[in-house]
């Protein structure tokens, strides 16, 4: 299945919710991560981010695709990251 | 069609292209905005964020999808935004 992740975290959480989401997807832009996981992964990602953010002030937004090629993805402006890279 | 849109803007314009896509789409939280839109509309979107964003240092990504059933949407923490919501 193939994810977009964005998050919207307090300035105390966000650099560990990036450094998290790194190991597993691949960083597009600033709070958001997309790329193609197994279910058993979107699983442990939604576990790992219950235990590193506040349920009671963070937003994380989980989109969930059967296949890629339900996506049409544009960019305007700079590309900060690319979704065939990986990002170490 | 449908449009998830997530942009990564400097803080100069960034009130900016969020107070414009309030008046098209529906904001979902931080930098995230999403909605049914005619092919029409999305090109005006794509016309005036043309106008307001810096395309040298600027960021915005557009998914967009033939149609919402594709899309598998999961929230986890507190939900700032409803897609079912009209932001005026």
């Amino acid at each position: 299945m193939y994810v977009i992740i964005a998050y919207d975290v307090n300035v105390e959480r966000v650099n560990k919710v990036k450094a998290y989401l790194r190991t597993k997807l691949t960083w597009v832009q600033n709070s958001l991560f997309e790329g193609e996981i197994t279910e058993a992964t979107l699983l442990k990602i939604k576990n790992d981010l219950n235990q590193i953010i506040d349920e009671e002030a963070d937003s994380v937004v989980i989109y969930v695709f059967r296949d890629k090629a339900y996506i049409s993805r544009e960019n305007m402006g700079i590309i900060k990251g690319s979704p065939d890279e990986v990002v170490i």
